[in-house]
């Protein structure tokens, strides 16, 4: 495929006339290849998973520091060597950390059941008993944290997530006025999929503005805090301090684990948050558990030793995907640098390249990259209850495949995103043909399509 | 202590007074010892945690029979060589059958939250929604079904577990006209606390009874399936077919786990159900799961590697445990036989033995414990929010302690139970005395506090 590097929308009918028939080309071709690819989902690739194998031969002891048995029931909070290395890795106090089980997700959806339930420390009453619950979202965000959302009848409403975090101002104006806003999603860093990382002075507005909702709760997803891809590490602002300066210690709650670190669906997760929500937590945990799975918390307090030992860890599993998302930077620029028909994130960290393609495109670019073998996220997975109002933004996860399958499969989504873009400029210069009966004024590019690829957002 | 083996009620006031002074002496003795045992809760001990620990070195694998590597996200509904191996220990299809973490408790624990919030298969509303949710409880049961309950303000109604099984005819009474009776907890297999195995005849009307309510449901905590003290290996009624039999297929949920077959902290848990509950129960799992443990699951796999294999490990367990129990049963014989202040059962499986004691005395009886270093579990753990309306009813669990402190815990349990009994037939022929301006009248035996020690019940 040639790429004229020139914007799409600029090319002459006869020029882009030629560009949509060689891409429609290169598609055939693609699709002859017979590509079982997959994209879909932030999954750590066997390589990775590999790094942590020893974990299959620990423990290699059976008691905990204090010697209690970690095979028997107990310990609710879970073991505190591993309650303490999380706690120098997110800046608490091991008081402050609850090791739990094998997913932070697990963690978000007991914490808001309990909000349901029997509500928060500073809640008027359960959120059940509310005559309506809501959200703040910002979007493009994790799509299990809407459904979640969806499925609690929580309702979701969206603002935009920018290079430093949320729109702080739609945040607080959301906020203040509003008692039946009691939440917010925000991954701070390194965020699914935008790779954005909130800032420090965002993160203090957030713990600091006024909200109508007394327990008004920030949900703070940190599942990338040390996925790191380049030397420039990223520090997520400490939320918890911030908030409890404010005068608002029970605002935020944070999740993390090590599914992305050691096993993905064997690992451990944490929640970290106030004293007085780390009571109220174990006060409900208690009821329905006798205690997480110590055993896996001490293989792990083995495999790591300590907090360095996780950040040492985290570069070994650099060394891995970071050439898969320079794979994906270097095919989308190859296929489509210039063409003004997409821009894409550029993360030092996580887990997703966001790729926003000309508007009205997204579904088709998935359709046509199914139809060649390769799977990408659901265009709008990432906005609430899937609906991307632009249709335009997917996620890439390049993480799971080898580094030759990301090439292959994110070239052949190039060709998917420019042939898309051909034939949507195709067809609109067709029906203004017809509606002004013949012409060839070009449209100018619409401002919410003028993109400067490259950018890191 | 000398034991007079005859009847405390009919001794004179003399015999009385000589026998009270003896258990006085005797219980003094006992304080001086400073014991530090602990009878509380039903945990395996460290030799029983041993006879699995191949599992810190296992799986020797990383994927699954189909190929999956097992580290990963995914697999919602377990591994399926793990349900393969215990729908044939339960009697049900793979299908019915979900594993998931560590802890059977949190299984019923998000049953009642999807019951609360979502609604049942067959609910008309989520029961967050009606105005009153009911549980019948058959005591002496399992504390943590009852706090639960509690925690989430749902009523408890008793009924007496007899030897078959809970009072099949009281609750067919109260499930008949009333739709706020939601649910019953059961414990069908050498029942926590009593040992009561459910007969078949009574899970049968339980399948089939009418219920005001169509979405009343049977939890059946069969936590104690495998777990057989004798040779004489109690059946569990097979549940889920009956129900579906008796045109209820939705109305049991079955749990299980491995907590006190291999590691109690580190074990898996499975639910069994209809394919509708189970559908059920998969799809709110997964707005808060991306798997269970997968490597802890194939870790089980390659241990057990069949039904057989759980069989042949219970044997082990029970070769540890059974004397234990036999202890307990020599300690309450030598030191209560005859007396007639207390009856206890001979369970043929599961974790307790039951021990009622004189009417009024239990509470009296734990504390006489305490203050001489033995831990029992509270008086009335074995009743809704604690109250036993009779005060006489006391779980020992005898498994976690080795055997020599199980037969010293035990005999300073005899003499406590006789010092309190004692203690109360001397108060109460006082205050008759006081009452009656004297006189010798023996009070005849209370018909409630008749005891025959030694029938197993």
């Amino acid at each position: 495929m040639t790429n004229p590097r020139t914007s799409l929308a600029s090319l002459s009918d006869d020029d882009l006339a030629g560009f949509l028939a060689e891409q429609q080309a290169a598609y055939t071709d693609l699709q002859s290849r017979g590509l079982k690819l997959d994209l879909t989902r932030g999954k750590p690739s066997a390589a990775q998973l590999d790094l942590s194998n020893d974990l299959l031969h620990l423990p290699t002891t059976t008691k905990d520091r204090a010697g209690v048995d970690v095979r028997n029931y107990g310990g609710l909070e879970g073991l505190a060597e591993l309650r303490e290395i999380f706690a120098e890795l997110l800046w608490v106090e091991p008081s402050q950390v609850i090791a739990g089980g094998n997913s932070s997700l697990t963690m978000m959806y007991s914490t808001i059941v309990d909000f349901l339930l029997f509500g928060g420390v500073d809640s008027p009453r359960p959120w059940g008993r509310e005559e309506k619950v809501r959200f703040i979202c910002p979007v493009p965000g994790y799509d299990r944290h809407f459904s979640m959302l969806a499925s609690f009848g929580i309702e979701m409403v969206t603002v935009d997530m920018h290079e430093d975090g949320p729109d702080v101002a739609a945040v607080e104006a959301l906020v203040k006025d509003d008692p039946s806003i009691k939440g917010i999603w925000i991954v701070p860093t390194y965020a699914n999929p935008s790779g954005a990382v909130v800032s420090q002075e965002i993160a203090a507005r957030l713990a600091a503005m006024p909200t109508a909702a007394p327990d008004f709760t920030i949900f703070w997803d940190n599942a990338y805090a040390f996925h790191h891809l380049t030397e420039d590490e990223a520090k997520s602002a400490d939320i918890i301090s911030l908030a409890a300066a404010s005068g608002h210690p029970n605002r935020p709650i944070m999740f993390a684990s090590t599914s992305k670190i050691t096993f993905a669906g064997a690992g451990v997760a944490v929640l970290a948050a106030s004293a007085a929500n780390v009571a109220w937590y174990l006060k409900h945990l208690a009821m329905g558990s006798i205690g997480p799975d110590k055993v896996n918390h001490l293989r792990h307090v083995e495999f790591f030793r300590d907090a360095d030992g996780v950040r040492a860890h985290m570069r070994k599993h650099r060394e891995i995907i970071a050439p898969k998302f320079a794979a994906v930077d270097e095919a989308l620029t190859s296929g489509l640098a210039g063409l003004e028909v997409a821009e894409w994130s550029h993360p030092t960290g996580g887990y997703f390249v966001n790729l926003d393609v000309l508007d009205g495109t997204a579904s088709r670019v998935v359709a046509l990259a199914k139809d060649a073998g390769i799977a990408l996220t659901p265009a709008g997975a990432s906005f609430p209850l899937g609906h991307d109002p632009r249709d335009r933004n997917i996620r890439l996860a390049p993480t799971f495949p080898v580094l030759e399958e990301v090439r292959t499969a994110m070239a052949g989504v190039a060709t998917c995103v420019a042939l898309a873009a051909a034939e949507k400029l195709t067809a609109e210069r067709a029906s203004r043909v017809g509606a002004e009966g013949g012409g060839s004024t070009l449209p100018a590019p619409n401002a919410t399509n003028a993109t400067t690829e490259g950018a890191p957002r």
